[in-house]
């Protein structure tokens, strides 16, 4: 383990998180907060901007950095981002409690949106800021954007930094250069939230004021779910919802397609399989749904509209297939059949290298493919076939690592449920808690967790089990694993 | 494919089931009952003997059975022998219904125990009697029988048969001829039943005659679960509970542990990794739901003593992870954790090679060791290390064929979830539902579905869904699967 270069860019990484806090003390300074705020703020920045600097006093002789180093770094970077970022929740008392502190920045920070509030009216606007604009940040990723800004050591090794931070079975870089790749993700990023805050902002939505349009907007950018109203988006005007939930479904998607349009290279972008399953997965559930949720609730109190039928069904596959996690109803009054399409939909979530989680469309097609190879193999033992994907052929070892993933991912779903089941909750509460955290997407399929719930029953132990599962979840389980693996911290493999 | 040797085994196990139709016949004129279920028995025999013969009147050409042939073999004869067996249930009018008579078939020979009965005051001897066997001649397998008694090939290619049809990664032959192999199994089978059915009857619970030990021994030794008394075994003498707990743990032991005990090689007994993590699940289950179960209703109106507290956790653990799925209590009222423990232990299930079902602790031994293996390797990709099982090298394809196999048995899972959610239950009842019948286990986990609930309030279509699952299961899902595939029936590969 190459010691020296792990401290020194977790010593950047804690510069960075220190100066990204200046945007919250300009709110409290906008919206003229108490001096406690800025106490709140100053308080983990100075700390921040000392141990960082601190870390960087020694340089490390060799920039080299191999799988486990990009590993560590990243594992360890979030960790540091949740434990920091939480502090000015603490010290402004708008959460007074550590763990739902915690709970609250990991949420934040992974994209997951789950919350321990159960108002929002006691929140001031830097800390509803600070809130929002952590999705924003986890979104892309931390260590993108350090990459973005920092030179580029000549042996590509950032590479592994960049693999071990974003989502997806397979990271491939746009242009030649890592800190170029960084560099477009970012300004794409960057485009696509303005231009939401602007149709928001200048929309017909009276209720969407500027502030609001860029809370949403973050939540919708980084796929994250945070609001700032009770019930979520069920009280804004069916345009935003429509607005939303289209956005949420673009932020889902390959960053690199964005890309590929930008540059006019359509044919590629037809040849991507991952997005033509997307919408398809998207196109089937929200039909479904639609009509299950009409013909159900036809001549009852409960009755729907076609229109609100397709716009509810439309709003909630989008945000639950982008891991977002906003809401525009109550969905778990919804029938079953709806909620168990949803349930899947947590679970697979979007495409590989966009902001949302889950397991990917990516993987779900790999996962497909090798399972039809599987019982073709059955049949004919001697004949070998290779998997393709976008026309390509695909390794044996590149299946067996999706494999191994989705059973490891399956596994530490499981146990985590089995660990919060301590705290006394249905099986329903307990396993669908343990998978919305796990997948990044936010709210849970029981009264307590669902849309009009929160995570602020559960105990202060499994506040710490959900807060382990997302940010797991967000660095696709390796970075966070490899840290309890006593070969890691070995000086030599 | 080679069709005949295909139809040529089909009508020796048509004529098999035909001949096991005596042993109920007996029973009829035991207890003297009416002339209709006479002929409710005698009907399939008459199909099942004429078809039987017909379809060896042409002898195959070739005796080569290759592994596409064993498993369309196996299969196959699984489906006519749920449709066949159902046939008496619904000549005599017990179960009139046909999608719940096939149901409550394949739950006898899958040695599921899911019913659809509501109270047993309404079923005759003979089809009680009928309905418990088909635990006992699906727990050790037909085909199995068929090898018994059948003249066998030099080229060993039973041996295809035998690994389609018995459950866990590998199958070892016991002794070098598989005609041999199969005749220990089915005699240490015949010993234990034996045994077992003894001492139910001459024990010290009044309760169990003859009848009701034979009864609980079939359920028992198939790790089946059908009763003949409404709560199960709850009503029962507490030696009686603790000596089918304790029989229930043995028959879900790999059968070759037993043979090696025979011929007195207890060196490999002690080596065999997977009774080793069996035992020990068992021991941490047990004494975790103790302790819960315990401390949790003490000084409540619920309360157990210490004694009933383990005998409750000790019978349902055994119950749950051999698959059996008697009970002695409503164990859906007790705390979570304990009910998640049973969720996990329905999973995974017992020892390959033993007449129950789920995903087997040898799976999961293999599956866990390679979680580690894939952590060292993300830390050091150089390093390649093999999985070792019982102090032998496992292949990558070995390793990959089970991650394969739980990617599979997890998509099955959640694609049956999803279709029986048609019906309107909760996510509990459907997920445990499908989990309990791909498993082979039983009861579920909700009201409906627990140990006071039964399966007949599902549709049709969730019948035959679950019917699916069960047959699925309890055949390792290949054999079923393949058969939907347009290969599997070309007549060259």
């Amino acid at each position: 383990m190459n010691y020296r270069i792990v401290t020194n860019i977790l010593g950047k990484i804690m510069t960075l998180i220190a100066a990204l806090m200046i945007l919250p003390v300009i709110v409290c300074i906008i919206y003229k907060e108490d001096l406690i705020n800025y106490i709140a703020f100053l308080v983990p920045m100075v700390a921040l901007f000392i141990i960082g600097r601190i870390l960087n006093i020694k340089k490390a002789e060799s920039n080299r950095i191999l799988a486990r180093e990009g590993f560590v770094i990243v594992g360890l970077s979030w960790i540091i981002l949740a434990l920091f970022g939480c502090i000015p929740y603490i010290i402004s008392k708008n959460i007074p409690n550590f763990f739902d502190a915690l709970f609250e920045m990991a949420s934040g920070f992974t994209t997951t949106g789950s919350s321990i509030l159960t108002s929002f009216d006691n929140l001031d606007h830097s800390i509803m800021f600070w809130r929002s604009f952590a999705h924003w940040i986890g979104g892309m990723g931390v260590l993108v954007f350090i990459l973005a800004i920092i030179p580029e050591s000549k042996d590509g090794s950032a590479m592994h930094i960049l693999r071990a931070e974003s989502p997806g079975p397979q990271v491939g870089k746009l242009v030649s250069k890592m800190r170029a790749t960084s560099r477009i993700l970012y300004l794409i990023y960057l485009v696509l939230t303005i231009t939401l805050i602007l149709i928001l902002w200048l929309g017909p939505d009276k209720k969407m004021d500027l502030f609001r349009s860029m809370i949403y907007s973050f939540g919708t950018a980084g796929t994250g779910g945070f609001g700032i109203d009770s019930g979520s988006l069920e009280t804004f005007a069916s345009s935003t919802q429509y607005i939303i939930a289209t956005f949420m479904l673009i932020f889902a998607i390959n960053f690199s397609i964005f890309y590929l349009i930008l540059i006019g290279n359509f044919k590629e972008v037809f040849k991507n399989e991952e997005l033509r399953s997307y919408l398809i997965i998207v196109f089937v559930s929200v039909l479904i749904i639609t009509l299950n949720v009409y013909t159900t609730f036809k001549d009852t109190v409960f009755q729907y509209t076609f229109e609100e039928s397709f716009r509810h069904a439309y709003f909630q596959v989008a945000s639950i297939i982008s891991t977002t996690g906003y809401t525009t109803v109550n969905y778990i009054t919804w029938p079953s059949t709806s909620i168990m399409i949803l349930i899947l939909l947590t679970l697979i979530g979007a495409c590989a290298g966009s902001t949302a989680g889950g397991l990917k469309v990516a993987r779900l097609n790999i996962l497909s493919k090798s399972m039809v190879q599987k019982i073709r193999n059955m049949i004919s033992p001697r004949r070998v076939e290779t998997i393709k994907i976008d026309g390509k052929s695909l390794n044996n070892e590149a299946v067996r690592s999706v494999e191994s993933y989705f059973t490891l991912y399956i596994i530490i779903l499981l146990v985590c449920t089995l660990l919060i089941s301590i705290d006394g909750f249905d099986f329903t509460t307990n396993f669908t808690a343990s998978l919305t955290c796990l997948n990044n997407v936010g709210p849970g399929y029981s009264s307590i967790i669902g849309p009009y719930g929160s995570f602020s029953e559960f105990s202060w132990f499994s506040k710490l089990v959900l807060t382990f599962e997302m940010i797991t979840g967000r660095l696709e389980i390796f970075p966070i694993l490899i840290l309890f693996s006593r070969r890691t911290w070995k000086k030599r493999i």
